[in-house]
């Protein structure tokens, strides 16, 4: 992550251990006990912030009211009323607020982005993701904040549309009121719906998106690492509305192309981008209003799960 | 489909072309211009009915009522009602009444029973089914009543449970009215959450089955001739309900087993079945009941998915 | 293998029990106990050959002598001086003389052979071919009479070479003499060498074949359903033969293209084929000559090995 | 490569840029111009030597001469002769001598070791391995020189045989008198016949090697991280030698298990093991002997392919 553009001047822990590692790898920084030491020395002009997500708010608040640019891991805050507040503040400020949704640096994501925008695989018809794993449970998170958040900026990236309405529903075997399967449907003002498979119970590790438009489609593998990316010369001739019910529609099965992908750094991509975007060359693609959209969404999923989920217990205890 | 214990003696079709066709393969057989004729005749004893889904009510029916036994195509029929109906005419006719789930007659589900019968794979959490493919719509049917009863037959013929609850969503890319993408989840009793992700539209054929157990996690691909099923010894450490909270889980990563799958002729073992439960010498692994449950499901999805779709479609539009 | 041109006048079969499966394939015809019945027959014009590699040659001869059309299966005989007869005596004859080699009336094959042909691929630097599977053991042939047929056709087709040298050895873990695993190496006139791994041995069918080019290079994989052929835009840069030792060669790393392949229904072909070839509408692509361009490598290939592996032997014994 | 047991205390490079780049990794070792600088040192107990395989010999018997344990990169030398001095003057200094053959340390390679130490797959009858890639040209060795050490060094550790005999063979298409593919295939006392693939122009990468047992056969893919190693419970029933002839072997198709492959960071392994060597408490796995049987194998088949390449030169070009 060393970049010409930054020093790393210092680095907090309220952790001995954490502390002593990181410093190890920046040993010319200060090593500091809390993060307002660090937001509060003058050497410091921006701050990255990977901790958990509760404390995004309160930390990112801090810093960016001590005039100090953010950088700020996933999901943004765990609330839309946080993410607007942050918004807010970074822009009296003047200064950059921007989320690591690191996905977007890839030159997978880079390439689907110019595939969704230049027209070539037509009008978009769905999207759908599975995201699994033998997880690692986390603390202070559900499946779905911890992984949907990759989906959600990747498919807010390519495709610039907010959902009208979603479904949501999983399941919590292991914690309960922690969901570790969670699926989600998203429905948006275009022919698009958003399906995502998220799970921490999955033997086999799984990283695939499909995307179906009219022209092609494409699918993402990310964990090929030959053939990462796929693009289907197939499509569903769309018809007329009016002209739809009377026949099948027709199919074009065609080539398939993997285009050669290019190896990004993707890490080293968003610290370039978040110096760019400091000094005013770039425009940020992964500011605090993406930021917000995907915590939109995740607020009002679990919203839903948080009524859904009971309700279902109640049916499976026969309480209902 | 030749079985030494069935002698087909007539064939029916009210299209001129399609009876040619059948007949050319059962040239001594009488071939009829319609099913009336061919239930009407003394030298039938049992039906096979391989018609579209909407008449398998009605022909059922009639072949029933004339003491006919019945082999009928899944799905059984289109409503609870009708499939109500039917079973009960079969027990008061004394014939038997069969649904042709042809999967539970394959080596792999014969060897997933086993499974998850013997224990084996421990107490199960999750069955996440991708059934997708560049599909062929069909006239009469959604996508939901064309691929789900595949995996709703097996699931039953696997965990013998029904659920207390669903959620389902969907989008008509093509036909309106006419989901050609599905996704159906299941909640049971039991711990476990059931998922279908069903489409139409994907330009890659998928057929994959994943069942989490607190033992194993078995992953059956269906498109994979070389290794169709593989077991993995991985797991999830479940903890008592009041312990759950405080730590997290642990796992255990582990070998894999791709276990030969018999090459059983799944057709020929409908039939052979078919015999046998005529003949009182085996009881039917997809009898009325069976084939009634998967209707069940089918028909409670759809009440949602009629509900759901225009709700969805008014949002869109902006009507909400 | 139904043909319009062609109507099955008799089946002829020394075992009766293979008569009868053959004549009840084929029930409007007559069976007949010897292959010197049929081909004394009036009423048959054109003779398919499908027996073992050692009566190719007096069948062939008989038929072709008694002024029939012969399709013989491959290879065509077991001698080079078989084939030259057999190719003069179907010239005097005046009739046809056809070696089924199936693979070159696949889509695959015809994709290939269109790819090498116009020049899109470049100049050829490499064909390298793995065929190996857990054998059926030939009682008449070894294993590199067995496979290597299909790939030396399909390279002769496509590449229309022969080679000015080869090596080729091997090992007979099962059959004393018959050898089990051959590898066949052959140098061309051109740049190119040509690899055959060829095993009776593996646990895992592989049916592979890497074509190098100056401008692409192909990946077939017969066993992958849905991307048979894959096209890399990757090749290295050839430099003129002074400036070659000087510097490292440049790398040229594209993308991969896996065109749709026709679902050609290859046996039909060669039927349609053999019949446009004694009609006269067509010019064969399999005829004697092609024929005896493979046995003449397998012949030269067998020499060596009936030389080399005593040697090694010996050497393995301890006796020289 | 950190590791408690040894501080390097100095670096030598001639080029001035690449001892720049070692320097940084090692800031607290004193960068030094020259190797006989660095090997003249006092406080050097212990060499790495990481140079052309040309500068092996001279800078390994410097080293030992001067009374240092040496770690040399694969192939340890260029000769057999050079081999047997090396192993000599290193046991008459009383020093450690080791071949850095990382793929022994790895997860893959144990675990195939214990599967043929152990009995468990039977009697070997093949060693097949594909290692082919679009190519490093080296401007030193030949892709023989290169590529097979590897597979050498592996085959020797698990199944401790030296070859009575080979074929080699190849094509030089970039550099002349330097082949970029090399086809090689050794005959071993026992059943057992071992042939490698190697080659620097292929589009794809392959890692393969497959074993063949009379119980069991094992493939090792080191490029898919899920399922490196397959064990397959397949094998062939030997038959002893005077009934061989008369019917055809039986197969036994079975299971296939993908045990678990322990992550083991093999050059931490490699760095350990040489630790514990020179200490006394470990007897390498990988010492001159095995490299000297490593190169012993690589200047046998060099001086064929010495030899067969003009001829088939000559051949090709029409001057024999």
């Amino acid at each position: 992550m060393a970049n010409p553009e930054f020093e790393v001047t210092a680095v907090a822990d309220g952790d001995a251990q954490r502390l002593d590692k990181a410093h190890r790898q920046c040993p010319s920084a200060v090593a500091l006990g809390s993060a307002e030491e660090l937001i509060a020395r003058d050497d410091v002009e921006a701050v990255v912030i990977a901790t958990p997500v509760a404390t995004h708010f309160p930390l990112a608040c801090n810093a960016l009211d001590a005039g100090k640019h953010v950088l700020v891991e996933k999901p943004m805050c765990a609330t839309i009323e946080e993410g607007e507040e942050l918004i807010e503040l970074a822009a009296s400020k003047g200064v950059t607020l921007m989320v690591d949704h690191t996905y977007l640096f890839t030159g997978a994501v880079q390439m689907l982005r110019g595939l969704c925008q230049s027209g070539e695989i037509g009008r978009i018809s769905y999207y759908d993701s599975m995201r699994v794993n033998l997880g690692l449970f986390q603390p202070d998170v559900n499946v779905m904040w911890d992984l949907a958040p990759h989906d959600l900026s990747i498919m807010d990236y390519l495709l610039d549309e907010e959902p009208v309405d979603l479904e949501v529903s999983g399941y919590c075997h292991v914690n309960p009121g922690v969901p570790d399967i969670t699926y989600l449907t998203l429905h948006f003002p275009s022919d698009m719906v958003a399906h995502f498979n998220l799970s921490w119970m999955s033997p086999v590790k799984v990283r695939r998106t499909a995307i179906g438009g009219s022209e092609k489609m494409v699918v993402w593998d990310d964990l090929n690492p030959e053939e990462k990316v796929k693009i289907y010369s197939s499509g569903i001739e769309f018809q007329p509305e009016e002209e739809r019910r009377q026949i099948m529609p027709g199919y074009r099965i065609g080539d398939v192309l993997s285009p050669r992908v290019s190896q990004l750094e993707a890490l080293q991509g968003v610290v370039s981008h978040f110096a760019a975007v400091i000094g005013g060359r770039e425009t940020s693609i992964m500011d605090g209003e993406r930021g917000l959209r995907v915590v939109r969404i995740l607020e009002r999923a679990q919203k839903v799960l948080d009524q859904r989920l009971p309700e279902i217990a109640d049916l499976r205890d026969g309480r209902v």
